[in-house]
Formats: structure tokens, sequence, C-alpha cells
């Protein structure tokens, strides 16, 4: 079936609209999968009962479509569930002046719209694939692939990445023009930065097998 | 008004029983507080028009309650209003020799309750002390703290942290003792380590202003 690539620009609905610090929105579709991209565990929002339940979870993704691992959300979802995913990098402290202009540089997407579960034993397979490729890069060809049964005992949501929108804020703190300036104190912003640390083999691995190159070479790289 | 501790055991609730990977759960309060106090941006889950919608935001707490800037979320709640909020870290990928027993190592708390918007100007103040000082202690009593007006124009939620439940995964691979181990494949974790950078000054900062001791000794350590 051949689909037309999804527009660069996402649109505005009443759940994408950015409503406060609008300079901090963005509808840009790269900027959405950037986002996306630099991270690999969201946060799926589902309602059950009326109210809500927020659980982590991993993802991948194609250019259309969101695949999450269901297993603890998937149960409670029926057919096709209203979901609201969010995927947030923490990137920094916001010092400002006075503790009202205090916050936190970030990069945040969500996505609205609603799951369903994967029924199609190739699209499973593809999601799982988008999955593992998307947390780790090259282990899809290195690790035994999932079994027929495996398979089955897998809950994987779909999510079309129609709906979506990403906030991101970057910079300095806002009141460094404000009479606040005066008061002489010490404003700018903490970093935090997250890093792939040193490969730590199961204690049950028998000696002499190397730790892959793909994994390898990740030890001391910047995640996110 | 005088108010009995919250018990140690978190009570098994419907939301809060561990039904998958039960060695993971956790009702104990000490690993709750634990988990809230490694991080400071949460995922607050709402229902808006009977659908979801999750939004990260900063976070502090005393020992019964967790106080919530609530600026985008709080707009949308009329009155008291069921939340989720969970709070998770990410420690590591889980390399297993399968693709189906890959995982992460995480810690994440998620609490179940009614979000109140704080009125009591007292109450406000002191959450907001809470949330400063839970993302960088020592700052309440360094930065310019709120004005009355500032005070009136910030939304506070609160939420009492009577039912919660974390859960926790730690360690190895669980394939290294089963039928796959004679695959001869690496398998092992990859740890993720979140650092405090060091402190870069507003732009529009004045020469001679020293960044403070509070936050110039995070730089290197660890965050999480």
């Amino acid at each position: 079936m051949h689909q037309e690539p999804l527009p660069d620009r996402l649109p505005v609905t009443d759940r994408t609209r950015h409503r406060r610090l609008r300079e901090q929105g963005s509808l840009e579709r790269p900027q959405l999968e950037a986002v996306l991209d630099a991270g690999f565990v969201c946060h799926l929002g589902v309602v059950v009962d009326g109210r809500p339940v927020v659980v982590p979870t991993v993802y991948g993704r194609d250019a259309r479509t969101l695949y999450l691992h269901g297993s603890v959300a998937g149960r409670s979802l029926a057919g096709d569930t209203p979901v609201c995913v969010t995927a947030t990098h923490v990137d920094a402290l916001v010092l400002a002046r006075s503790v009202f202009e205090h916050g936190v540089n970030y990069r945040s997407a969500m996505i609205h719209g609603t799951a369903r579960k994967v029924i199609d034993a190739d699209e499973k397979l593809e999601g799982l694939r988008r999955i593992t490729e998307h947390a780790t890069p090259g282990q899809w060809s290195y690790a035994r692939r999932p079994s027929r049964k495996e398979l089955a005992a897998t809950t994987l949501l779909a999510l079309s990445l129609e709906e979506a929108s990403v906030k991101i804020r970057t910079g300095a703190p806002e009141d460094g023009d404000g009479p606040d300036a005066a008061l002489g104190l010490w404003a700018g912003v903490l970093p935090l930065t997250t890093l792939w640390g040193t490969p730590e083999p199961d204690p049950a691995l028998p000696p002499g097998i190397a730790v892959p190159e793909h994994i390898a070479r990740r030890a001391g790289t910047r995640h996110g």
C-alpha cells in the first residue's frame, strides 16, 4: 500500500496548540523526530476506569508510527484506546535571580492518538526491530530474534505520529534584563549530561566472549 | 493540626498491586521516597475530555505530599482532579542473548490520587520552597523569593503520597541460565550515568559574580 509521507509541519489541533510560553513550542516534524530519537524511554498515558495511568516504556519508530512495548499498559487497553505519549530529556537547571523565573532546559515530545495493539506477526517483528535498534543500534542482528511463541507473548502498541507537538527550552534565565539583575546574584544554567558507561558483563557469561563492537563503542559517549 | 505519619508500608490497591514481574515491585515507603528524591522532573497524567494528557513538570515533596508545578496541566484542572504522577530514572540497558529478554534497569515511582490546587499562600510558598530545594538544595535562601503577585500567578498542585507504588529493575539479563546461554553471545548491561556539568553563567551576568558554593559543588557529581 502506498502512503503519502506525513507532512513536515505537524497539524495544529486543540491538543497540540502551544498556549504557554509560545516561544518554546514547535510543530516541525524534524524536531519531533530529533526529540524522539534522542531517547528510548517514554511515558505512556492511558485512561483506566476514568482515571489516568502513566507508565514508562521503551519505544521505537518509523516515519509515521511510534511502536511501544506495551506489556503493562497493554493489558488495560481494549481495542483502540486514546493515549498520550510523552518523551522528555532534561538538559539543565535554569537558575535565575528570582525563584519565579527558575525553570528547566528540556526537550519534550508529546504524541496524541489512538493506540492499536499490533496483531500482524510481520508488523510485530518489524516494530520490535525498531524498538531494539532504537535503544541499541546493531543489536537486532546480534541477539537471537523472537520466536513465534515469544512474539505472541509480546504486546506491541502502534501509534500514528500524525498528531504531536514538541516543546524545547534552551538558554539562559529570562530575568537578566529585568530589575532583579541589580540584585547581584549569580544566574545561569547547570547542565545535566547523560553518558553511556562501560558495559558490565552478565556474571553468568563464560569467559572469552568479547563485548561486541556496536555496544563497546558507546562507552563514554553522550546519550540524549 | 496533628497528623499521623503515613505508614511505611504503602497500601495495596487495585492500582498499586504489582501484577507483572512481581519481583520488581515495592510498596515500601522509603523506596518511594528514594526514587522521588533521585530526580526532579516527573510526568503528570490527567484526563482532559476523556483523553489522557501527560506533561513533564518539576516537583518537590514533604513526608506526605508531592508538590507539582502545574502551570500547563493546572489550567486544565477544575477543582480536585484524578492524576497519576510517574517519576522514572533509567539506569542501564539490559542486553540479553535474546531480544525477548532485553529490558531496562530503571527505578520508577507512580503516585495515584486527586490533585488539588494549592490556594493558601503559606502552603504555596512552602510548596515552592520544596520544589526549589528539591532541584537545587540551597537555592531557596540564595535566590529572590516569590512576591505576592508572583505567588498568585503560580499554579501549584498538591498530591497526597498515600497511594503509590515503586518498580525497580536491577542486575543482569535473565537468560544466563537458559538455553540461550549456549549461543555464545555477549550479554550484560550498559549503564547510563547522569552527571551535573559545569555551571554556565547567564551571558547577561556582570563580571565578578561568583558561582555560589551550593551550585559549584555539584559540578561533576552524579545525578539520580
